[in-house]
């Protein structure tokens, strides 16, 4: 309840810590992901570090109120702070037992590294002698110290990092020093001396030595941070609304760093790459949580196990600090039951004393999720339907696609970590700005780096994959590249970047801007030029899901598929039929073409009947081949679709080269495009207009498909019953029409073969006009399908072809939020549907309704197709699996699975 | 109730005469029209040849029976005549008092010469003998016996009609006779010989001497010409049905030829023309009725009036036959006052006796009915309603064409019949094939005949205007001239026809195909070259049903222009407001289109802005003067709408040319023409999407739309409240991108100028997926217009540049009725629009709808928007009046008329 209703302050902060806290993990949405899960976890009596959250409705209020913090906040801090002292035996400011905090964003949903944080916050020219005293450690206080500063100094006060980095790097310099644990006690005093002059020259204040000013700072810098640039482009990459804003956590500090008895590290617990149930992850000793994240020096591993695997010479926390290890384990498993969910969490050791300070559900590969999801569920830990519910459909994608071949010759440049598997192949290309330029180009690429951080994503988005320098297996490259489902190779140190130079080197060799490298996710080997590539093999816990998914979906599905290579990997996918054969593909191959333009080119119906009967034989030999190939399954046959024009030759230069080598006057040609040109070729002269304009196409297709049927049905053994399906329809007349050939057709061809022949015939539902007169063409259709990419084009009145010139600016300006192409628009396009799907079952019960548009192959889409209970989806033959899985979520969640 | 249901026969014939009858005039769709209005006649007890008519049951079931007369039908034949011989005293097939007969089709509506007749059965070797001992003249019935045979060879066996006429012109030739009325007895014994000569040589059978085989075979003959082809021609030009079927006709025959006391014409009780109430029309002395249609003597005038207007010198029917004349004028009173239309009768005097033998609804000009009606209701025969309600909306369109400017300079090259009102230029052809390609072509042409027949019907349809050389003012030219609205001159005798030859001489002068002529058919005047045309005065009768329509109707009706020309000519045609002021017309006048050339070239916003500057001034003078011109009525202003690359040249030549006088590079043209390719423009970077992606330009046109708001605000006095319309809607997030940016802008105007401004902000509808989403849309849309056009193209998937090369196909399948860019589709488009109306109401109760497409100016379509209560319509200019009248008839039809 609001302040404004009924006198009482809304309530900005939540507490937690010491065994209990003021929220849990159901509150995500006014917590953040972290804050509602650092209040579970306390309430679990987990060693969290007490603290408390800002609400994201105190960061949605900050943004409305022209950036500043909402009233009542002020006064809620005091309190939360006093208590925090209370529970810790701590004073904030204090120059004895002093308290420092830490201030982090937290987001409903994980947006890693995308907004501000600061560490060490209560530190000042007095308190850092506290901290010193109580370490027993000046130099770590005055590291810690400096760190603030520059944090400080850059998240709030806006003063560039490079900046800070410059004085550092000068002060190494002077002293000879290596690396930054070198330097001295004095010497960080100096640097502090330095950054303090250093803001006092940029800015026009000093740095704040209030810490209850540092705090009030630290907060709305980490509120602002939800509207920095690649927060925004974060979000608009994952579809998360503005509105949900960001919380910020509290947290006394707990130190990584403080001696060589403290350690810092994050770990998951199962391993994100093959989802075996081990703790993975890394850590450093005497470091902060940064250091590891940030790849700059290259943690331990956590297990034995793993770092004998790895053959690192650096021992594992399970060696170096047993205790924590148990304990993190312990941990590890407690939350796992607790959220039935593999987690990914952060853990400091200061001094001896195990802190357990964020978990969350780890992001994993495709392949990962599946071993997890199988296990789990055979555990009891997860039903079924729950363990086929988790899997996201999309990321299938990557176990679908190809890996290097097993046997091809492998000029490996260098290895780095596997640090996202799969494999891929592009031109080396050093900037994200041009890694978008030339994916716009359609032209793939491998995005390579020192290393890469937020402001990279655009770019890591373009690459076909992504190579680093410097970083582990959770660093920022490593965990993005994994959540995008691309090859990431990482850390691997011997390659020598020069980006002005736009090269890189290693060993001296030189590979330019430009140059193929072909990269190995799974084993982190970088190949020079282009490598074999070969499927995926479809068994194990993908095998199991995807068995579970069949149980469950109501729905069927079915495949695009027109050439015999396609049709037999779609079933090697597991469709269970075509949906959408496209017979014009088949116009295109080989010497049919030729015929298909003579039949273009006639001038009379006799002239066409001519080259129609040179197309049969081979038509009907392509049918005959896909029937076998779906032995026993349906196979939906489109009739000619596009309009004649298509078919001809195009440039001056072809048409001299085609006419030649028909032996016919070009001129013919000429005259012939001229003729058929159109204005608007989508809306033109195509489908069943063609039918009714030439019917001896159809009856030649019909032919070829009637004739194909019976041979099949022979050879197979089962019987074929084609689906006929009519293009473009939008008057029952038309159908009438197309339909009476085919039958007429059917009767010549079973009196040829005493064979009786059973077909259907039905109607693509892709014009608006036949989604509202769907009860009349039900009337004479048996099937429709959806065909929902010209459906959106005209629905919409917009061309695919011409709209990628406005639709960027339509997505940047928030008019839609997906492109209707790639996701079904349901409010249009679907109504529709909709419309369609009720007025034609009102006129025939029992009508079959598929979609075999691009959409068919869309999680979202496909969930509304489970909600207007068609019959099946079509989709292209690499989307049948993830297809197969949304269907069973969709049945899942609308509570129509079968099982 | 059929013969299967009850055991009963199925009634086919209806008989009538004798002051009774079994049928009546509201059986046309049973008995035909002529049928009806016979039984109609005969029981009012008017002089009608007793007969009867065979039901277009029987016409129907004869074609579903394989051209087999139903069973039944010969009996209720023979009962029929039987009756016939029993009301006349006469005998079938006797030679003494025998029975002739007449066997005429006749249709549900009327189809003026489509089908065919036969006249004089029961004529055979013996009874010729009868009939001329009777008439007590041998060569009348000689005569009569040789048309029988003629017509019965011609329209029963099928035998050219030529090789009749060459037989009797070289009878004539061999007597050296002129006229057939020339020929003795002797010599008409030679001709009906050689006739029956000619049928037993073309035929395996001979001419049959039994009246009853002679009946049967007739009857069947007009049964088939139903489905000959000029019928079916006339039947798709007029949208009669085939299932309709014709009903036959058999009467009595009565002579016009049996000597100077005997007559035959055609009279219409009113004034075709002009609509006086007046007897109007034509006869001939000791003639049968095809002498006057035929055109081949020219008549005499019936009054006495008309003759010495006419400065005939021939004598009046009101003259040589006063007590006929009589007879007629009280009958034709009798006639009107009894169906409340205007007659179109036709008559026959036999020895002295009057006979009426058909009545029908007068065709007339669009002048005399607006005439006729306004008299009618005026006497009180009508009502206001019923008057209204009877003018045919599209007829309106001749009498708001251009007539000949009264000052014109007249080469007067002949003069002719005014057989249809109006004037036409156009290029001479011969050939009503070659009017057709022409047509198409886009070439207007004047039809030039010796005479017309139903063959000609495509031709005089493409044709701007008919000059025939033969034939009067009842002739087929005249007639189907009329009843189409386009201007004939008909038997203009001393023009001299060479088909050949493809010219025509005057007086020895020659003109040949393809010289241009004009048409004056008021005055019957033709004219050489192009000449001045003018408007047409609309007042009188055209002024008051005009005045009562607009008391009647409750839609608005409000007009599509730009131009002040056309803003003020649709004022004058009594436009309520601009429904459509399509900005981007304004764009191509003048030097404005460098500017709007400059605006596109431009590649960032600034440079845009300069150029949008420069038209910012231009576009509110526009806008000034459309508001002065319709001050006080609401104008509604659409934002520019096409794609960009519209505006910029095309061809190499003109790039070369526009690049020269802008001063620029061609070659920044032709990058640009590249970059904004599209596939498909019409559903391309246009309407709104422009309006998102260059919100400068919206800007722009808002600002001189306010600026010229207060402006013309000020100068008339009355205030302005624009309407501002944003094309191309399909999501309510576009609509409120531009709305936001139009009231930015009003309110800078408002400041600017301190006067506060009103104004709405609408949505065009005219994409499917608008018309879906009409609710979420209205919540932001003050109202809707929708664009039918754009919508019948996306609904369809139709782009109506390129549909030319299918519809033909379509209509001649029957696949679609008519063309759905002339008249709504109202199952597909029409439920779009019914679903948008009724989802944009449930959201805002108080939207405004209106139609601005072309179909707003189409009766059919405005019909549909009455019954969608709509707010108005919007049309072009010359379409106003009918629009007008249209909403006026929607309202009484519908029963939502204000008075």
């Amino acid at each position: 309840m609001r302040a404004e209703d009924d006198g009482l302050m809304t309530k900005y902060i939540y507490t937690f810590g010491d065994g209990r806290a003021e929220g849990n993990a159901t509150m995500a949405a006014l917590l953040g992901g972290k804050g509602a899960n650092l209040a579970e976890m306390s309430s679990l009596g987990l060693p969290v570090p007490p603290g408390f959250t800002i609400t994201t409705e105190a960061c949605n209020s900050y943004f409305t109120n022209g950036r500043n913090l909402p009233e009542g906040l002020d006064a809620q801090l005091d309190g939360a702070m006093a208590w925090l002292e209370k529970v810790t035996g701590r004073k904030f400011g204090s120059d004895d037992k002093t308290l420092l905090v830490s201030v982090r964003s937290g987001a409903r949903s994980s947006m890693p590294g995308m907004m501000d944080t600061v560490l060490n916050l209560g530190l000042n020219d007095d308190t850092v002698l506290a901290l010193a005293r109580e370490s027993g450690d000046e130099r770590f206080a005055l590291d810690s110290y400096r760190r603030f500063i520059q944090m400080y100094g850059d998240v709030v006060m806006g003063i560039d990092h490079d900046l800070f980095e410059e004085i550092l790097h000068e002060a190494k310099e002077e002293a000879g020093h290596e690396q930054d644990t070198d330097l001295t006690a004095a010497e960080w005093r100096k640097v502090i001396e330095k950054y303090k002059a250093l803001i006092a020259d940029e800015m026009e204040e000093s740095f704040p030595q209030d810490p209850r000013d540092q705090l009030a700072g630290a907060v709305k810098a980490v509120f602002s941070s939800w509207m920095n640039q690649r927060a925004i482009v974060y979000r608009t990459l994952n579809n998360i609304p503005a509105e949900w804003g960001t919380a910020v956590n509290i947290q006394i500090m707990v130190f990584g760093n403080m001696g060589t008895e403290s350690a810092t590290g994050v770990a998951f617990s199962r391993n994100p790459s093959n989802g075996k149930r081990m703790l993975y992850g890394e850590f450093l000793v005497n470091a902060q949580g940064e250091d590891v994240v940030a790849g700059i020096r290259t943690p331990h591993d956590i297990t034995e196990e793993a770092r004998i695997a790895a053959g690192s010479d650096k021992p594992s926390l399970e060696k170096l600090m047993p205790e924590s290890y148990e304990e993190l384990l312990d941990i590890a498993r407690r939350l796992e039951n607790h959220y039935k969910e593999m987690q990914d969490m952060e853990f400091t050791v200061q001094q001896g004393k195990f802190w357990i300070l964020q978990t969350r559900t780890g992001k994993r590969t495709a392949r990962a999720a599946l071993r997890i999801a199988v296990d789990m569920a055979e555990s009891g830990m997860l039903s079924i339907a729950e363990a086929v519910d988790r899997i996201d459909p999309a990321s299938l994608d990557q176990l679908l696609h190809p890996t290097i071949a097993p046997d091809a010759p492998r000029n490996v440049l260098v290895t780095g970590l596997p640090a996202s598997p799969g494999a891929a192949t592009g031109e080396i290309v050093f900037h994200p700005d041009e890694a978008e330029a030339l994916a716009q180009q359609g032209k793939d690429c491998i995005l390579v780096r020192v290393e890469t951080s937020p402001e990279d994503i655009h770019g890591m988005h373009a690459a076909k994959g992504i190579l680093t320098q410097r970083g582990g297996m959770t660093s920022h490259a490593a965990v993005v590249a994994r959540g995008m489902g691309k090859p990431c190779v990482a850390g691997a140190g011997s390659v020598r970047i020069d980006y002005a130079k736009e090269l890189f080197t290693i060993l001296g060799k030189t590979w330019k801007k430009g140059d193929i490298i072909t990269l190995d996710g799974a084993n982190g080997q970088v190949l020079a030029g282009a490598v074999d590539m070969v499927q995926p093999e479809l068994s194990g816990a993908f095998a199991t899901i995807m068995q579970w998914a069949d149980e469950l979906r109501r729905m069927k599905v079915r495949t695009n598929a027109e050439t015999p290579a396609d049709a037999r990997a779609a079933r090697s996918f597991g469709a269970e039929g075509i949906g959408l054969c496209r017979t014009e593909h088949m116009f295109f191959e080989g010497e049919r073409i030729s015929a298909v333009r003579e039949m273009i080119l006639a001038n009379t119906e006799e002239d066409r009947r001519v080259a129609l009967d040179k197309l049969l034989p081979i038509q009907r030999q392509d049918f005959v081949e896909l029937f076998e190939i779906m032995a026993g399954l349906p196979v939906t046959i489109r009739l000619l679709d596009p309009p004649l024009h298509e078919f001809l030759p195009n440039t001056e230069e072809e048409i001299l080269l085609v006419a030649k080598s028909m032996n016919t006057d070009p001129e013919r040609f000429r005259a012939r495009l001229n003729a058929l040109h159109e204005s608007n070729p989508m809306l033109g002269h195509r489908g069943c207009r063609l039918a009714i304009s030439f019917p001896e196409i159809t009856e030649m297709q019909a032919r070829a498909i009637f004739e194909a049927a019976v041979e099949a049905g022979k050879s197979t053994g089962s019987k074929v019953v084609p689906e006929i399906m009519v293009p473009l329809v939008s008057l029952v007349e038309e159908l009438r029409y197309v339909k009476a050939r085919i039958d007429a057709v059917a009767e010549q061809v079973q009196a040829e073969t005493g064979e009786k022949i059973d077909y259907e015939v039905g109607s693509m539902v892709e014009l608006p006009r036949a989604a509202v007169r769907a009860g009349a063409i039900a009337e004479c259709a048996e099937f429709f399908s959806f065909g929902t990419n010209d459906l959106t084009q005209t629905t919409f009145g917009m061309s695919r072809d011409d709209a990628s010139s406005y639709i960027s600016d339509y997505i940047a300006k928030g008019i839609v939020k997906r492109d209707p192409f790639v996701s079904l628009d349901l409010e249009g396009v679907g109504d529709l549907v909709s419309i369609a799907a009720k007025r034609g079952r009102a006129a025939r019960k029992d009508i079959t309704l598929g979609i075999c548009g691009e959409h068919g192959g869309d999680p979202a889409s496909i969930h509304f197709c489970e909600s207007q209970g068609l019959d099946y989806v079509s989709c292209s033959p690499f989307r049948v699996p993830i297809a197969r899985l949304a269907a069973a979520q969709a049945a899942i969640r609308q509570g129509t699975a079968r099982t």
